[in-house]
Order: structure tokens, then sequence, then C-alpha cells
């Protein structure tokens, strides 16, 4: 490969994007091709490759000490695995027609073109960043990328005042709720749903408010920010409100993200409802039999729902680099969807959801029982034992298992994996009731708090059948 | 219901055995029929009912305070519910054909016979014994029952020696090893197989060998006990095995336990090969119409290997006693059988497994790949991260499952779930590989233990097809 696109006989492999989807599928068929058969060549826009996005809240909050830790791989070392990372370069188009990409220098601005034989499409997202006065100001911050983080960090260190608004409670929002926290701040947190955790049902999203009150933090629900008011330097003073006015010294932004697909549309590659790349079971890009993409740009199928969904989310891109790697690297792979599986925490509270929501469920026209039990992470006698709240939704008629949504504190996140697993296998509730989970007294009570939705589920399907 | 068995109308329903099995039979038949249409009359033979026996060793070794917190319910609070209980009542014979059992008061020695419409069968298990030598000397403990438990907790109150022998490295051997080192005992645990928890392979075990011994506790593994030496007040002093002895101020028997079926074979009910009873999907014992057993007395269906074997566990008590409360009650349920799943801890070391040892799947001909991973239960870099060895086991060809078993620390344990429910759903380790598990970096890594296992074994299986 060269500047110039000339070539020397070897087939070309393009990546668009660094990060989790773009890398692991550039290392994955470098596993299985050498640089003799494939040449790989990967553009990055940004100074990092392979990074840990996830992982910036903990960095922020301090547990993890240092941003070293949260890159899993420099471009040094993709480059001695013969994958050619050109950090600072924004790829500007696709011609899909030429089979090549445009490159633009961030720096310099100098631009050129690249052929490919195979490209991937590993954009991944942006961060929404509301449109609204003061949004720049100085100390309100989004944590998307790891510059993100380095910035905020910055503001945390030069800033006295310890008041801080997290403008949004989903998973980032609740992470930085955490992050703010464990960094002294008094910490509100402006919601525009009307409980945190849209992810959740609002009887469960309740339970999180609650919670996330009971650890000292100011809880708005049910309003949607206006605007950030400044100091006369340009700092930021408040978050206002509609009806009110939050003082602040440091604003993060922790709203969701979109698919990053500009790109994409421009090149008329086939988009869904959601904005995100539409791809085939390989990861290809539909109509495209040499393009593929994969990772917080795409959008993935939910094998509970039937319909597509746009989950950005870590394990979801290593999966798609993963596959993506195989198919272009000669073998075979298939990503087959997702169940919607997510876990998260705040402090010591735990998080989980999998399947369908109730409106979900509404939404795609499924018919369904919903229980909520309370339960123990271990046997009630065994010390540490925590109540959880377990709430399932069951298939009328069917009683197949459509989701779980689980909140409590040690033990709680990790247990929505039994659902996980229960709902890719489309059990029944009925069938759950039999499951052989690991039991021992500082494990679990006798019947595991999933049993015991399932077991509460199980009569109610029949009922109403 | 008198004591003479004279018939008042109503069906009478017989439980032998107050404990999971049978009082949560008892309980949910109660659940479904009322005292006016079912008398329910439940034998007991000791001092308590519905206890917790693996709750026992977290009694012993300090961290659950007191005996009555292993109690789920009382005979009285079982009375209230119209369950007649009668404690002290061993049952001595079951007349099959007569359709009655006749007791014993353990007190008095009175016998009567007690006619029944239906029978559960729930005798639960009797620890094994060694026949040797010293067995029956002052501070040679069981901890099988709650009696067994204050027995032990009297003679550590009274010990003054530190030294304590634990005999067997099963379940019960390595948690009483914690419960004395809790209790500021030296700990040598005598084990007669290659490596302590035979239900893992012995890679494996060996893995708990070195974090037992790590944890401080002296390891002896290949080593059959022949006896046990006494003071000449009768106080034990020492164990020997054919080669060493062991000094012991205390002696913890952990060997296990076998199926307590006396009366069942006496009565001419079917037993399988391991002595447990034999009995149908929903728990009546085989080509009994009106018997029915669960429990530590019965041998459970093996799901991936589709032959019986003896698992007494808690939690399959439970559902048993579950199952036939439902059936006898007049409601439907089945117990469709086990997958192996187990989990324990030695203090912090986590142990668990599900499925098959490579030596059950040769055993009932099954052909495997089987592979080995490390791993971590958090992102490397969040804090508190810790390695884990996960086994898995995967059929040629098929690639089915066949088994896991993992060792570790914190998150360990409970991952086995995930492939507790894949081995029920039957899953191929391709298939595993796909899963949407939970992810967010204080609760795993972005590729799961389990899945790193699954992608290792996937291609593994595909080579050798």
């Amino acid at each position: 490969m060269n500047m110039h696109g000339e070539r020397d006989g070897r087939e070309r492999l393009v990546v668009i994007g660094g990060d989790a989807a773009g890398m692991s599928a550039a290392s994955q068929a470098r596993r299985m091709r050498g640089p003799d058969e494939l040449e790989i060549v990967a553009f990055e826009r940004g100074h990092f490759t392979s990074f840990s996005a996830c992982g910036i809240p903990y960095w922020v909050g301090g547990d993890v000490p240092e941003r070293e830790r949260l890159i899993a791989r420099s471009p040094e070392e993709h480059r001695e695995r013969a994958i050619d990372v050109r950090m600072g370069t924004e790829v500007v188009e696709i011609d899909v027609a030429g089979r090549r990409v445009r490159t633009r220098d961030v720096d310099s601005g100098a631009e050129s073109w690249t052929s490919y034989d195979k490209l991937v499409i590993a954009t991944g997202a942006r961060p929404i960043r509301p449109d609204m006065p003061g949004v720049d100001a100085v100390g309100v911050h989004g944590v998307q990328t790891l510059d993100d983080g380095q910035a905020l960090l910055d503001t945390l260190a030069r800033t006295r005042g310890r008041r801080a608004v997290v403008v949004g409670a989903g998973y980032i929002g609740v992470e930085m709720a955490e992050a703010m926290i464990q960094r002294g701040f008094e910490v509100t947190v402006v919601n525009r749903g009307k409980e945190p955790m849209a992810t959740l049902d609002p009887d469960m999203g309740r339970l999180v408010h609650r919670a996330m009150e009971g650890l000292g933090i100011t809880m708005v629900d049910d309003a949607e920010v206006t605007g950030v008011l400044t100091h006369d330097d340009g700092r930021v003073r408040a978050v206002t409100t509609r009806d009110a006015e939050y003082p602040a010294d440091l604003v993060v932004l922790g709203i969701g993200v979109r698919p990053e697909t500009a790109l994409a549309r421009a090149a008329g590659l086939p988009l869904g409802t959601h904005g995100g790349l539409l791809t085939d079971l390989a990861m290809r890009v539909r109509g495209h039999e040499d393009i593929w993409a994969g990772g917080d740009c795409v959008e993935v199928l939910n094998l509970v729902s039937g319909q597509e969904q746009y989950v950005p989310l870590g394990t979801h891109a290593n999966k798609h680099g993963q596959v993506i790697g195989s198919n272009v690297g000669g073998g075979y792979a298939t990503f087959p969807g997702v169940v919607g599986t997510a876990v998260s925490k705040v402090c010591d509270l735990e998080i989980a959801r999998t399947g369908l929501r109730e409106k979900d469920a509404d939404r795609v026209g499924l018919r369904y029982e919903s229980v909520t039990v309370e339960s123990t992470s271990r046997a009630g006698y065994y010390p540490g034992a925590s109540l959880m709240t377990v709430k399932m939704l069951a298939e009328r008629r069917t009683g197949r298992l459509l989701g779980v949504q689980i909140v409590g504190r040690e033990g709680a996140a990790k247990r929505v994996d039994i659902a996980a697993v229960a709902l890719t296998a489309q059990m029944t509730v009925e069938q759950m009731t039999a499951l052989d989970l690991g039991y021992a007294p500082p494990f679990s009570p006798v019947w595991d708090p999933v049993l015991v939705a399932a077991r509460k589920a199980a009569p109610k399907v029949r009922e109403r059948d």
C-alpha cells in the first residue's frame, strides 16, 4: 500500500475507525491471513486505537488510575502485527462504485484516495449534544472519548466548587454520577424521563431513583435541560430547566449517543430507522458483497422482538469485529443478534436488564404477564445477603420469557445472564423453574431470585391462558 | 386422623421426613388443597423441621450466629398451616400393599400404624461414617444435622488444642476446612482422591489444592484415613493413614452422604445403582401410583449424560417437594432432571461445576474436546479484577456444550449459571460465543470468561470434525 493507492497484487482491506469493532476486525483478519496475502489499512481520526470507552467513567472517578490502562492495544502494537494504522486521518468519503475512500489528514488537511477490495465501516457513535445556549461553556463535558475524559479530569483538577450536574440518567449518566461522588462532588442528576434508567420499566426505574437519592444524589426527573448559564469568565455557573436553575461548577453530558453514519448515508448505504447501518447476519452491509460494518454505527437484530435496535455497547462491537474479521479472512461467522442485556452500577447499587420492557412488548404486539419479586443475593441467614428486586415478563399463552430487570446490591447485576441465556434459548418461564442453578448459602438462596420470579410468572401465564 | 388410623373420609397424605423435600411437598399440597379435603401427617424422627443442612458449616464457622437462623419453618409453624407434624417419630416400616406405615416413638418405643392414601418418602441421606477404629472417639464429628452441628460447637467451646483434621475434600470437607480456619484452627484436610473436589477434573482440583494451601491449609491427598487415635480419656489425639499420623484435637468427617433408603428397600420399592429411589418425572416412585419420593433419598436424571445420578442438594430437594406437592394437590408439575450444577467456596476461593467431567463423558461414551482458559472477573483495568480459570468440554462433531468448571475468586462461582442454562438448552459452544451477557467494566471483561472459553472451544471442535 502507498498513499497514492497503487496496488501490489495483494488484496487490500480498508478499515474506517480504529476502535473496538474496527481493530477487532483487523486483528482477526490478520490472524487468518498473513501480510503476504492481505494488506490491512485502518484509518482513525483521533489519537487512540482500541480503547475502552466503557471504562472512562471509572477513570474519571479515580478507580482506574491512568488513561493507558484503558487502551487495549496501541497503534504501534497494531503495526507490529502488520496492521497499517493511520492515526489523525479522517475518512471523508466512501466511493462505493470506485471501491475507494477519500481521506483527510486532520492536521494538514491534505487529502488522498485509497482503494480497497474489502471495506469495514466501524465509525462508531457520536454523543448527543443538546442544541442549547451555553452548551459549549467552560466546564461542560461529554465523556465519549479519551480526550473527553482527559478534558474532564483537567477541569476537575482546576475546579474549586463542588457541585456537579449530570445531564441524563441512562448508563453514562448514572455511571458519571458515581464518578462525581467519588471525586467528592455534590451531584444533581437532571433527567428528561419520568424515572432514571429509561431502559428499565418505570416501576424498576423508581427503585433506582430511590436508591440514588439514598446515596445522596439529588434526582430531578421529568425535566428537560434548557440551557447552561455561565460566569463572566465563561465558566459554567448553573444548568437551567423550564422551571428551575441548578447551580453547577461542572456539567457532565451523559445523554447517550447516535450512530455515526454520515459517511455511510452520503455513500448511499442502507440505514435503519434508528440511523444505524443495516447488515446481514455475517455483518455485511445489506446489498454490498464487500462492505462490512460493525460496532456502534450499526443496528442489531433483537432476537426477542424480531426487530432492529440500536445498542451501542463495547461487547457487541468486539463480537462484530470478530465476526467481520473471520469472514473477511475467508472463514465463516455470524452475529445472530442480541437479547438486549445491559448491566451497570451506581456505587453499590447494581442495575441489570435483558429482553423487552413492557412498552417494547406492547410496541411489537406481544401480550404478556408481568411479575415482580423481592429476594436475596445469598441465603437469608448468610452474612451480606442483600435484597434484590426481579421483574419478569412472560408471553401469554406460550409462557415464553420476554424480559428480566433486576435492581439490587452485590450479586444482582450478573444474575441477569441466567435470563439472557434463557431468552436466547427461547425458554418458557415454566421451563425456567426447573433450571439447575448454582446453590450454596454464600451465593444464593435455595431458590435463586430469578427462579423465584419464574415460579411466580409460570402460574400467572397459565391462569390467563 | 387419630393415632389408631381410623379415618374420617378425607384423603390422607403421609410424609416420611420433615426436612426440605418432605415439608416443601406438604406445604405445597396444603396450598392447593385445604384441611377439609386433605389431611397431612408428617413424621420426623429428629428434633427439627425444614432446616438448612447446607448452612451448618457457616453456623459452625461463626458466620451464622445461631441455630434458629437455619430453620426455615418450625413444627409449630407447620401445624399452624394444618400440617400435623409428629416430631421424634420414626417410620420403621412401609406396608405398600396395606397402604400404611408403622411408626415408633423415638423416646418411648411405642409403635402404631398409620394408613395413607398418598405417601411421600423424603427420608434424606445419611452421612458416610468410615468403619475404622476410633471413629466414635470424643471430638470426632459429622455435620449432617443440627444436632451434629451443636455437638461440634460444644466441642469447639471445650477444646483447648487448635489442630483440626477434616476427613474428605468434597463440598462438605472444603466448607468445614473454612469453618475451622475461621475458628482459629490449624487445618489439615485428608483426602482419598488425587486432588480435592473430586467433582472437578483433577487439573481443576489441582488449582483448588494450591489455593487451599495458599490459605494455610495442609492438604494431604491420595491418603485413606485408617483410624483415629485417642488420649486415655477417650478424646481424639490423631488421625492415622497408612503412611502417617496427623495430630488432631478435633476431627470433622466430611466424606459425603448416601441415600437413606433402608425403609424403601425393605418395602420393595425400586432403587437405582447409587442406592437412591427411582422416580418418574412427576417424582412418583416408579410403578407406584400413590407413592412419591424426593430430596436426598432419590436419584435424578442427568440431562447431559442421560443417566441417573445421585446429587444430594437442598436446591433439588426443594424443587422435588414443590413438584410432589403440586401433583399430590391435584395439579401438574415435573422435575425434568439436573445438569449437575454445584458451587462452593473456601474463604475467598470460589469453586463451581456443571455438566460432565472428562471421566463422566468417557463413561457414557461421549467424545469431546476440552479447553481451559484464564480470564478475569471484571475488566482487567477495573479494581478488584481477579483471575479465574474456566474449563469447558464440548462434544465432538455436534459441538454441544458438555460441561464447565470454574475456579477463581469473587464472581467465579455464579458464572457457572450461564453454562447451566446453556446445557439445559443443549446449546453448542459455537452458539455460546454469541451470547449477549451482561457487560460493564465492574462486572466482566468485554468477553465474559465463559465466552472466552467458548471461543476457544468452538474452533477446536471444528478442527477435529
